[in-house]
């Protein structure tokens, strides 16, 4: 009994239609193993819930409401963009992350993230040590934008992916209806600000005829060779899909379209690419368009998960929950694929040392040659992470997603001021 | 036998996720009664497969590709925005349409489409009758923006409704998640020229505790109460979702984005409502915000159909050809409302002389007295429009959608230029 822990689940950065059910895994498995693991307390608002000791006893809910979490989207505690970086920059926060995991007698450190969170787990796991007081750190991989390394994807993607394959097809049938006299251009714009993943996910839509242009991040912006594809296509198909990512950019590195905002990482605020493309367009080849910018819709999206991801993303919580059991520390379960078709996959983990700071871009070999299409390769690779259907429940028309109560545990430290 | 005719189809104006669900009820239901309906022939890319003699000859389709209609998005036959307006400046259209219906044989004219399609429908039942070739001409309802008079709702509506609530209320989640320390503003920009249909979806989120501002094109847009509204929102919420209509306007009929282009119809081509909303957010109270423009997503969306607007765009095709065999003529099967809580409803039908160019537009008593929310009157209305869900089938992950062989008929006159 004396070494039994209670432990601490936090969510990092954007959210995902997903990232519940990693909690739903964490949650429910931490349950199954209550001879080690003592209450899970959750971060309110990520990482700042644990700076500022505003910690929810996620034993007060119910096991339904913790079962709900897995079809419902977004962050059920809150999540934050707080970056902690070096030990030297961040001493006082790291420290007072110890201060809150002894007082509250945690040994387990559950961070749910992309690669910034992956950073911070794995300096957790350092300092910890240091201090004479050691936590198991554990680190959960979530990322629509799928750039975490080793693991085969990052739980949230698959999702995101299925739901930009999905209402592309959906507005290319639109837009092909509508060529003849009307609307000739459809661009979507999506998220992924360094990696192409999500917007290669549209490219899926090639294999049912439909004739799309991707603007990779990875492949500088080219507009005479952009507009020549696309007239191509127009002249061939009477119409043409865009799927541009928010990440596209000019050889020079200027975004297509900066919002002259930046987030508390200092990444520039982006968004606003697809009306620009599309007046390109206008202006050069005269078509109609019509455009849409997806944002929040398509990392929201639990309506279309894919029932892989829901899956993947519930089995690296669970696994994380067992990683920790086993006594490993400094660990992310991983995903290893074992086969394209049918998508076959078991569950591994990776040492956070070489994940932390790593960012995975889409391969080459996965871009057309001509930088506009994904290969068959890459729609191997994508088709079996948007497998099967994960529908929540609806009532009353509108899908049933749980809010948990989120009762707060007593502080017992002084305050912290941020 | 010297009684039967063909009959022509024709998808006309935007489409919908659900438009070839009346074209599957039409044409299942022309196949029922082929004692009195001959072929159903269908115009490539609406009226103007008629003008242009080409004729898509249904009776080349599978039963089982006809029946997969019903949960394939977008206008399987090609639509158009090519409107005729009245019989003296378009009379040599007119009567290029009876030649037409004369030449193949075409006792019946089924238009699937909005207001102008009505009027169209009306005049070509005038005319025929003038011109000794009697037509029996039935309007089939299709909109999304759900402002045809008469009629319960519009068959499109009903899904893009269904679309938006699901949509806004997963990316409510979304933003309520990131608000402590990012994005506290979320605005989605969605469809409705002239009527706040679309937008008021977005209002039945605020049953489920979310802050939610809707800018109607019904209201006049002020700045300065709009920003107070926020403001209130977010100082009682930490967060605030903004449903925008692309038709809100300023008090002097200005629309918040208008991006200087006209379609064939002469309206003004909008976009973009969503960034002006969101930066003149942040410049007042300074909040983080993200945006979507749903576009073409939200109207093609049949993978979060409605499944009670699959039925009624169904039903009201078949309603057509039974008004036909009946010796109907000139009229529009509507939907007519039994009840809101069950919603009960019974197909009846109009006189087209009533629905022609009549714009149904929201009651002010669906609107909250503020302007920025819908009453309960309104939410009753909506909520049987999205009851039920009708997913299509997958495979490998996609919506199986078909598209049609789309054979042409042998033309019999010569060219019309259009």
């Amino acid at each position: 009994m004396a070494k039994k822990k209670n432990a601490f689940y936090a969510q990092s950065g954007g959210v995902t239609a997903v990232i519940n059910a990693s909690a739903c895994g964490v949650i429910e498995t931490a349950r199954k193993h209550s001879d080690v693991i003592g209450k899970v307390y959750a971060g309110r608002n990520g990482i700042i819930g644990a700076l500022t000791e505003d910690l929810i006893d996620t034993s007060k809910e119910s096991d339904e409401a913790i079962a709900a979490l897995r079809s419902t989207p977004s962050g059920a505690f809150g999540s934050c963009r707080f970056k902690l970086k070096s030990l030297e920059a961040n001493k006082r926060e790291y420290e007072r992350l110890i201060e809150v995991f002894k007082a509250h007698n945690i040994g387990y450190f559950f961070y749910n993230g992309g690669g910034d969170s992956a950073d911070t787990c794995y300096k957790v796991s350092q300092l910890s040590e240091k201090m004479g007081y050691p936590v198991q750190a554990i680190h959960v991989p979530k990322t629509v934008d799928n750039d975490l390394p080793i693991t085969d994807c990052c739980p949230g993607f698959g999702s995101v992916a299925k739901y930009i394959a999905v209402s592309t097809l959906e507005a290319s049938y639109d837009v092909r209806s509508m060529a003849k006299t009307s609307t000739k251009i459809f661009v979507v714009e999506v998220m992924g600000r360094h990696a192409g993943w999500i917007a290669a996910a549209g490219g899926l839509v090639a294999d049912q005829g439909i004739p799309v242009v991707i603007l990779f991040p990875e492949i500088e912006f080219d507009q005479k060779k952009f507009l020549a594809k696309v007239d191509e296509n127009v002249k061939k198909h009477g119409y043409c899909t865009v799927v541009v990512s928010e990440g596209c950019h000019y050889p020079d590195g200027k975004f297509l379209a900066e919002q002259g905002t930046r987030d508390a990482f200092g990444h520039a605020q982006l968004g606003g690419a697809a009306p620009v493309v599309a007046n390109m367009i206008k202006d050069a080849l005269g078509h109609k368009f019509h455009w849409a910018v997806a944002d929040y819709l398509q990392r929201a999206a639990r309506h279309i998960a894919s029932k892989t991801d829901v899956k993947q993303a519930y089995e690296l919580g669970k696994a994380a929950v067992e990683l920790a059991v086993k006594g490993r520390n400094s660990v992310m379960p991983t995903i290893v694929r074992l086969s394209d078709e049918p998508y076959k996959y078991k569950i591994g983990h990776a040492e956070l040392k070489d994940v932390a700071n790593v960012e995975k871009f889409m391969p080459r070999d996965f871009i057309s040659k001509d930088g506009y299409g994904i290969t068959d390769k890459c729609r191997k690779y994508l088709t079996g992470l948007i497998q099967g259907e994960d529908y929540p429940k609806y009532a009353n028309g509108l899908p049933v997603y749980v809010t948990l109560k989120n009762v707060a545990v007593a502080k017992k430290l002084p305050e912290f001021k941020l």
